[in-house]
C-alpha cells in the first residue's frame, strides 16, 4: 500500500501540466494534505490574530517609535486603517485583535480579545520581562484563544504582533536559541538610522550579558519575551496540537515559533513560511529552522502583514490539488520521452 | 508643485507602518498610480489571454511532449480543467483563450477567440516561422484582442500561451535581442533530460546558423517567434497604448514582451514582473529589463499562470495605497528619531 505522501505526489503528477512545474505550490499541497489527512484538502475560515503587548525596555530607546504607538495602533486595527486590517479584509481573512500586556485601558466594550496579562513587560536592561507565572499564563491565553477558533471550525491560522520594542525581544531570543552572536540578531526594525542601530545592539549586549540563563525555554522567553510573543507561542503550540496549518508571518513572529520549536520539535510540519522579512536576522532565523519562504518582496511590516498577503498562494496550492483535471481525464496526451 | 511620484511617495510614507515596509509593494503602488495618473487607482475587470499556436520545429523532437497535445490542452482550457482556469478563477480573472494557430479545427461554435494565422508555424529548421506579412496579421489581431478587452473596461491585462515547441522560439528570440548564446538561453521546456536538452541545444544552434538575419524586430520575431508569440506581441504594444497595466508571465511571455520592448523601449513603464521562472534563461532575460520578480517559487508551468498567482499581491499593493489609514487620520505618532 502506498503512503498519503505517494498518493499525493501521484495525484499532483498527473494533473495536466509539466512534472513539477508548479514548484513550491507543490510542496505545500503535499505538506497541507498530509496536514489534513486527505488527497483533497480544504482551508475553513482562515483566522489571523494580532497579539499587542508593551515592552519595558521601550523607555530605553531601542525602537524609533515612542511607546503609545502599541496602544494607538491598536485603536488603529480596532478601526480597520492598519495595514493588517486591508490585507486581511482583501483575502477574507478573519481578523483578531488581542490586548495580550499593553501598558494602557481599552474600554471593556471594545472588539477586542481582553487577555492583558500586564501593563508591559518589565524593562529587561535590570529585570526578567515577566515571571515565570506570567509567561506561563500568556501561553495559556494562546492556547485557549486558539482553541476558540478551532472551535469555531478555522483549521489555517497565522499570527501577528504590535508592541513597540519587540524587535529587541525577538533579536534576544533568536540569539539565545540560534546561538548566534546578538550583533547578527538586531536589525533597524521600524526604522533606525545607523546611530540608532549601534545603540540598541550596545543596549542588547548589556541586557544579554546581564541575565545569565539556562538554556530553557521557557526561562528563555520569560526572560528576554513579551507577552504577545509568550501568547504567540502557546497559541502556535496549540495550533500544532489542533493539526492546524499555521501560516509564519516575519521577525517577531518567528522568534515566537523558534520558542515552539525548542518546545516541541514537531511543529514544523505545520508550518508555511510566507516570507522572508528585510529585518536584519529573519534570514539566519529561516535558515535555522531550514525553512523556504514564499515572498522575499522586501516586507518588513509587522502585524502578521506577510502572511495575510501570501495567503493567496497558499489558497492556489489547495486549488490546484483539487481543481485541475488530470491527463486521462482532460484527454491529454502525457510526456513523450 | 510637487510632481505625482513625489505626492504618491509622500501618500505611501504618511500611512500608519514603518516608512518603506511594504517593500516591493510600495514601489508597484507608485507604479500602477503614475501609470494611471491618479493618487487613487483602481484595478477594473483583470483579464487574462492565453494564445495557443503550434510550432513546426515541434516535429523535431525539440518538446518532450507530442504536438497534438497543444490541441488537447485548449480543449482543457475551454473545459476549465488546466491550471489558468483554477488560478484565474480563484483570483476573480475574467480568462479568454485565443486560437493564434493551432494545427487544428475547432468547432466555430467553441467558446474561443478565432484569430488562426495558418496551422502551426514553418519548420525553422529549414525556412522563416511565417511570412512578414502574416506577422504584422498576428500582431494586429493581437492589438485588436486587447482593445476589444480595453473597450469592456479592462485596465489590467495579463498573457499567456500554449503551444508545444515555443520554448524553443523564446530561446531563439531572447538569443537574437539580448545577444546571449543560444546554450544560455535553452532551457528543458516541459521537461527535457539531460540527453533531451543537449539535442535541443543542437537543433537551435543549427536554427540560429541557418537564418543569418539582421537586427530588426519584426525579421527576428518572423523568423523564430510563432503566431501566438507574435500575437502576444502585438498585445502588449497595444496594452501599452491604451495606458493599461501588463502583468508579466515567465519564459515565453518576457520572449514576447523582450520583442515589444525592442519596438517601444517605453513599454517596460507599464510592466509589473509576476515572477521568476525556473526555466532556464528566464533570470538572465529578467536581466536584461532590469526586472525584479514579485515570485521566485519554483514556477514553470506556462499558460500565465505565473501572473495570475501573483495578481493578488498588485491587489494588494493599490489597496494599502487607498485603504489604509495616515498616520493624522488614525491619531497615530509617527517615528520620533
Amino acid at each position: 500500500m502506498t503512503s498519503l505522501k505517494e498518493q499525493l505526489k501521484h495525484k499532483i503528477d498527473f494533473k495536466t501540466k509539466p512534472l513539477g512545474s508548479l514548484g513550491m505550490l507543490e510542496e505545500i499541497a503535499v505538506q497541507i494534505g498530509l496536514i489534513q489527512n486527505t488527497l483533497s484538502p480544504v482551508l475553513n475560515k482562515p483566522t489571523h490574530i494580532v497579539f499587542a503587548g508593551d515592552h519595558g525596555l521601550s523607555s530605553e530607546g531601542v525602537s524609533s517609535y515612542p511607546k503609545e504607538v502599541t496602544y494607538q495602533m491598536v485603536l488603529n486595527f480596532l478601526n480597520g486603517g492598519a495595514a493588517i486590517n486591508v490585507f486581511c479584509h482583501q483575502n477574507n481573512i478573519q481578523l483578531k485583535v488581542v490586548d495580550a500586556g499593553v501598558d494602557a485601558d481599552f474600554d471593556k466594550s471594545a472588539n477586542l480579545i481582553h487577555a492583558k496579562i500586564g501593563k508591559g513587560t518589565k524593562n529587561i536592561l535590570h529585570k526578567p520581562a515577566m515571571s515565570r507565572d506570567e509567561c506561563q499564563l500568556a501561553m495559556k491565553k494562546g492556547s485557549t484563544i486558539v482553541q476558540h477558533e478551532f472551535d469555531n471550525g478555522c483549521n489555517i491560522i497565522s499570527f501577528g504582533e504590535m508592541g513597540i520594542g519587540n524587535t529587541s525581544s525577538a533579536s534576544l531570543l533568536m540569539s539565545k536559541f540560534c546561538n548566534i552572536p546578538i550583533e547578527q540578531c538586531t536589525g533597524r526594525g521600524t526604522g533606525h538610522d545607523d546611530a540608532g542601530l549601534k545603540r540598541k545592539i550596545e543596549i542588547l549586549t548589556k541586557v544579554i550579558n546581564k541575565h545569565l540563563i539556562n538554556h530553557d525555554p521557557l526561562e528563555i522567553l520569560s526572560t528576554f519575551g513579551g507577552f504577545e510573543i509568550a501568547m504567540m507561542t502557546g497559541a502556535m503550540l496549540k495550533a500544532f496540537e489542533l493539526k492546524m496549518i499555521i501560516l509564519v508571518d516575519g521577525f517577531i513572529t518567528t522568534s515566537a515559533l523558534i520558542t515552539a520549536y525548542n518546545i516541541n520539535k514537531s511543529i514544523l510540519a505545520n508550518c508555511i513560511f510566507c516570507m522572508q522579512s528585510d529585518e536584519n536576522g529573519h534570514k539566519l532565523m529561516l535558515e535555522y529552522l531550514k525553512a523556504k519562504p514564499l515572498l522575499n518582496i522586501g516586507l518588513r511590516l509587522g502585524e502578521g502583514t506577510g502572511a495575510a498577503i501570501a495567503f493567496p498562494l497558499v489558497q492556489s496550492a489547495v486549488k490546484f490539488l483539487n481543481e485541475m483535471a488530470s491527463f486521462e481525464s482532460a484527454g491529454v496526451s502525457n510526456k513523450s520521452e
